[in-house]
């Protein structure tokens, strides 16, 4: 666990700004797009995100095959490199099949490896604590991000967990995408209560990253920072000058184009999907991406829904 | 779709008799033990099991490596080899990851597949659909079975769309685990409305079985099944015998055993893995086993515990 | 509590046979109909039930006024007297709430109180065991049995609890609406470990009522029961007279009748008013009752969808 | 529907300040206390609050009986009147049965009901919209506030009907108690699109009131605001005056204190009866009551267990 101590306070460890959780471009076939995703990079990084996470919920990291995440992380490290952090999503059920995914994330030399707790098989708290410790074991240096996000692992991290595997150099921050905001609070006093300066705190919430970056997250990591980065990061530039009115008004434009998850009919596509196909959708109305297309088995928006989150793209002043 | 729709009516593909959903031995160090596992398929066959279910949910499928997952079936297909079917789980949350594990199954000829709908990402009926359609069409004239469970994957598979995938060629059977009668008496009320002749319905439960004989299943995947494999062969021959009462018997003995499951203090492990530690320890008593460990990041049944479901085997006639 | 203890053994209070929990008629106004409430009597009693259940989940217990139940409370007790076993729902929340409820009901000098487990407050199993001591000591004589239904009350009621009650006399019986064989198995080898002699099991179950007698259940309770009582009487007089085949055949015909709660658009009302309101739908078809209108807020069928009851009701041989 | 309209915009009904869910003190027999009640009511009032709100969920709405909350409004009406805002909840499972609380509580007329969606029988969106609509109907001249707690009526209210209510006059404002900020950002920002201005929206949280506050909410309604009203008259008017660190500070504050909720054992007591119960011992240990029992059945804390709170309490400062 010697690699996990030496990276707490490392400041090159410090996550802050807006890294977006990218989606992953496909071709029509199916294929991950590389040249899509380098300049979904590039679009990401040039609005002032200061990385990238791939292989997450958003980029679809339970349904890419080994040779498909390969690919993704490839174009990701070359795009990134020098200028910007790469984090990579290792999503699987248990200790062994995440093992897999460190190693093959650290083949790429990525900057943070961002893990959530076991799925599938309910796990007990000390489960979760032994899978966390196992796992920052084999990264050895490189930082581990606790990943949470109770909508797809049907668990909540516990605060105390996380704090005391932050304080053991286990975990190097986290990523809450649990919104609810005194898990967010509770982090931050923690963090300063035990004097973990190192440890970052992300939020993942699209819709209150004002308030959270108020409450004292080092940064967020929004799904529609795939369709407008600038957005995030001129939120993030104001609550930093404390002009927290203009902060709030530039969220509350976001929370309105974050309506196009609300485009895909329900009757059709299931509640993730229309998420992510807006996503997809509107990033290649963008002309960002070629293709709009979701990995298998999920169905991403048709032309109608397509043709309904133009209006909101345009309201947002995005088209 | 031609494979799957060839082996609708295929008498060898028609499951029935008990299919024990084998434990994973591990040794101390969480290495597959190939010994152990010969060892535990011998024991369920001996007993009068028709085949052996690999790396479902009893097998801790999702929690095995690539590597410890070919060990197993290069085992388990050695040891079943013209002797009993092989049935393979391919426990993963989207079609293309299902499908890394499909390929791996089939060089190993497994007899069938037995697969989920997708999960962490909470699916439509229509991309469920669609998952079962791509991997079927890959597996050729490898059976699909679908695996309800909804205890793991958070949604119970609709009996009308598992009736349309069978009627397509799709799904070769289901294996229930959804511990309703209901949905088992509306799939063989189905089967037989449909005329599909070749389609197998088994149940996972471990206490209802003598019922869902009755009802008509195929046959049973109980997880007790590791432990006391006769007891479930029984239970099928008397119902067979029309000697309802002695079934019932018999199953209720084997309900008794079952509360070997609440051995585990659930203030220390999870539900799952007090019952998967029950199994391990059970048949480690009773010497099939070498070492009743689970795969990480899960906490078997500690020395207390699994002394205390001794008691328990013995009242059951194990021991 | 000595009330409760000697009940327990008192042949009359053991129940049996077809209870139906009846729905209550309302007019257009939405008052309590009277006749048709006792032609619905009339009618389950004449296909051979042997008592009924007012003011359940099926009687809309929860959405009725004070007025309004004691209305039901009297008609039911009028058409019951002498002739058949009437018991009461008491739906409320919280102990005291329930105990104004046991207070009313008792003027009507029922035969039985069915209590849930307390809802809104999710309650501790301690806080359980306590509400329905304090119940059964308020209601001395008169039989009270648990009602176990996890779909509205958000909790399974502990086999365990259960059996500890009955054992001091606090629970007469318990009418089992979970769906969950192993639910019904264990408490009817419970009861027979224990001794439990006169301790009532009924299964709520519309669809299961045949496996549920095989397995020692007393008799039946469904709310399809309002519809086609003639059919359950049925089932229960195949199974004793040890015609499984039979029973099953009407049991499956019952299935099939039971798709009548299906008709609701869901987009329009609410799975249990889609369920209510076929019931009412039904028997109005009937011409037992005047009004199919279901109590505030909820909202019934609509002409097209009771036009789309109507053949499964001929299917059934019912019109 | 009139009195509804007229009411949106009378300056009288648009809510502000603290107004704390007041438990509802018994004595040790179970009776309602009025003295203690009258004195908790000086008490919350003394610190600053603008209004009680009784037979919420914090005041065991759901556990009293029909003469005890008459004893609750009639005390409370006494002791609020001409000096502060006086809501009470009408906490029942349907129309009905809350129409037969509203006509109670009107009787003691109060300034404000406080009214859920249906419980027990799950509710169509079409349902809730009608059970508002009707209640608001009767209850006339006195405003109509909705009441979203998810974690007691298992459903959240949909904002979109919340505010298409508020637009019909119906609903006069909102207790938001779902702990969701987006939920009261979008209530916020949709009052304001839509020219609600006399729609109150309240927030129910205990922990995230300061930035609740800043996102434009009227006032809170925190069950803590029992036992310390100060703290919350505080933190609104740091935030009022600007002072963001100051309400933080007073904010973190409270969270520390609300850890008094945790001091009941999980293995003897539920979680709602850990919380009431912290609450009641905490005002009974500051001498404002005179007795902590909770309600039938809930069992409250034990000896141990509130000398466990003190600590917490003087480290607040309150002790």
């Amino acid at each position: 666990m010697n690699g996990g101590t030496t990276m707490i306070g490392d400041p090159r460890l410090r996550l802050h700004g807006v890294i977006p959780p990218l989606v992953t471009p496909l071709t029509d076939q199916g294929d991950v797009d590389a040249r899509s995703l380098a300049r979904l990079i590039g679009y990401v990084l040039a609005a002032g995100s200061t990385g990238v996470f791939v292989l997450g919920s958003s980029g679809e990291g339970t349904s890419l095959s080994d040779d498909q995440r390969a690919r993704v992380l490839d174009v990701a490290r070359s795009e990134t490199a020098g200028a910007a952090t790469l984090l990579a999503g290792t999503l699987e059920p248990s200790t062994n099949r995440v093992a897999d995914l460190v190693r093959q994330a650290m083949k790429f030399s990525v900057d943070g490896l961002v893990i959530t707790a076991p799925f599938y098989i309910p796990p007990h708290r000390n489960e979760i604590d032994r899978h966390f410790r196992r796992l920052a074991e084999m990264a050895g240096q490189t930082p581990v991000f606790g990943y949470d996000i109770p909508s797809r692992v049907k668990l909540k991290l516990d605060g105390e967990l996380i704090l005391e595997l932050a304080a053991d150099g286990v975990l190097a921050g986290v990523k809450d995408s649990s919104g609810a905001e005194l898990s967010l609070r509770s982090l931050v006093n923690g963090r300063s209560d035990r004097g973990l300066d190192g440890f970052s705190i992300m939020t993942g919430s699209e819709v209150t990253v004002d308030t959270a970056m108020q409450l004292g997250v080092d940064g967020a990591v929004p799904g529609l920072g795939n369709v407008d980065p600038a957005g995030y990061v001129r939120i993030l530039a104001l609550v930093e000058a404390g002009d927290l009115a203009g902060a709030r008004a530039e969220q509350d434009r976001l929370i309105k184009l974050f309506d196009i998850i609300k485009a895909g009919d329900r009757s059709r596509v299931g509640g993730a999907s229309a998420a992510l196909g807006a996503f997809k959708a509107a990033v290649w109305l963008l002309g960002v991406i070629d293709c709009p297309r979701l990995a298998e088995p999920a169905i991403g928006l048709n032309d109608a829904e397509i043709a309904g989150i133009r209006g909101r793209m345009e309201a947002a002043g995005l088209l």
